[in-house]
């Protein structure tokens, strides 16, 4: 049997009309159509790994993935073929040789979300599947002097998903190496880089942040929250919509990019 | 009988899963989703006049409408309840009292329209509604020249849609004040603002524009395709989905809106 390649792959999709990342039966799902499409060129099942999940409705600007092949098709070829057998909501952006063991999940040093906000009166109809539209009044300065409190190494339980036995008794302990909002007129951008992220982090931490935005809560809350077994709920889910995976990082980029990575701004 | 208030309304609208915005019969167009929201509120049919159609997968950042009411609902509350009833991909922006004898076709003096394209290799899934995707070379600084020359009067049959009855015998002569291409990366914007515009002819000006980028043709085609009478076709219509109706002007703004309306540019 001749050796398998390993692929890294650079994937960008409109999570609007998906069940998510994770393949689940009978319903359609990012991994399930690139599973669908790679086992086709390989005429044999091809298995698609992911740096982690997306909910359905969130989106990826750049989620990396994985696949092994026998087919000795040259990657941009393959990223053509691929692109032509998926729906247009589904876009391999880039396909590379990789080592053998290259793994999205376990070898990813960092990630990178957006969440995006609108709070005009009426939402754009171009925006409607990539924003939260939140048309009330809203203390956008008290939301981006908060956002960096997130930053560090901090016990993030009360920020985890509440609907998931994942992970029951595993550390929930995470390492944000930054987090902030900026406010461009009725848009705000919430950007977030860590080691990684549980199950509705992110989600989490924004509607903390708008609890924040509506006087609900301060500087103390959020501190209260961080602290290791609070047991405080963080507060209301922010929609998939606004969500955006933005990058993922591995190992491999230049000393500035490490620098910057392991703590610059932590 | 109480006399009809005359509204305007601001609408944008995502064209992508619409037949257009003219009522057929059988088909959701943008105009009927609003005649049937309308309908509904003044419980009594109401017609919405548009300020021209466009075709299905055509864009609006801002077109403009205009129904007769009986009904004294004041105008913010029905900008709100009408965005209820309709979907997202549907939006009233705006909704204000307006001269009962008001028609948003005959009293437009400019529009002005966008065409969005995209050439990079493979087209981010986010813009796939929203661009012409063209991943091949292409001369844009060829485009950029040769833009200006729709500027002026012109007799624009060789512009016009073939497939139409319309306006058979009724002059074809246009006034373009304004035509631009920009170019910012792979991605290309033309603007194009005049007095009214033909059924199709942005989007055949866009597809000459192409022809030229192709190195197919220059600024002496494209000249005699301006000659009254010339029988050239055009060439290629460019699809639908980069075409976006930007705004609508009417009379009645600043002087200095005026000045620059009537012919600053041209």
């Amino acid at each position: 049997m001749d050796s398998m390649r390993r692929i890294r792959l650079t994937v960008s999709y409109d999570g609007t009309d998906f069940y998510g990342w994770q393949v689940q039966p009978g319903r359609i799902t990012i991994q399930s159509e690139l599973q669908r499409v790679f086992t086709e060129i390989e005429e044999s099942p091809v298995r698609v790994d992911g740096s982690g999940r997306t909910d359905a409705g969130v989106h990826a600007i750049a989620q990396v993935a994985a696949i092994s092949l026998h087919n000795p098709i040259p990657c941009q070829n393959l990223r053509k073929a691929a692109n032509c057998l998926l729906p247009g909501s589904i876009r391999i952006m880039d396909a590379a040789e990789a080592s053998t063991t290259f793994h999205p999940r376990f070898d990813a040093v960092a990630k990178t979300y957006e969440y995006r906000i609108y709070l005009g009166q009426t939402c754009p109809p171009f925006l409607r599947n990539y924003v939260y539209h939140r048309p009330y009044p809203t203390d956008t300065q008290a939301m981006a002097a908060l956002a960096p409190l997130f930053q560090g190494e901090h016990d993030f339980s009360a920020f985890a998903a509440t609907d998931t036995k994942d992970g029951v008794g595993r550390s929930k302990v995470r390492r944000v190496f930054s987090s902030e909002l900026t406010v461009n007129g009725d848009h705000l951008l919430y950007r977030v880089r860590g080691r990684g992220f549980l199950k509705h982090m992110v989600r989490n931490m924004v509607g903390v942040l708008f609890e924040a935005g509506k006087g609900n809560l301060g500087q103390r809350e959020i501190e209260a929250r961080l602290r290791p077994g609070s047991g405080i709920p963080a507060g209301p889910t922010a929609p998939a919509r606004g969500l955006f995976l933005v990058s993922v990082e591995y190992d491999g980029g230049t000393k500035e990019d490490r620098n910057h990575r392991d703590g610059a701004k932590t």
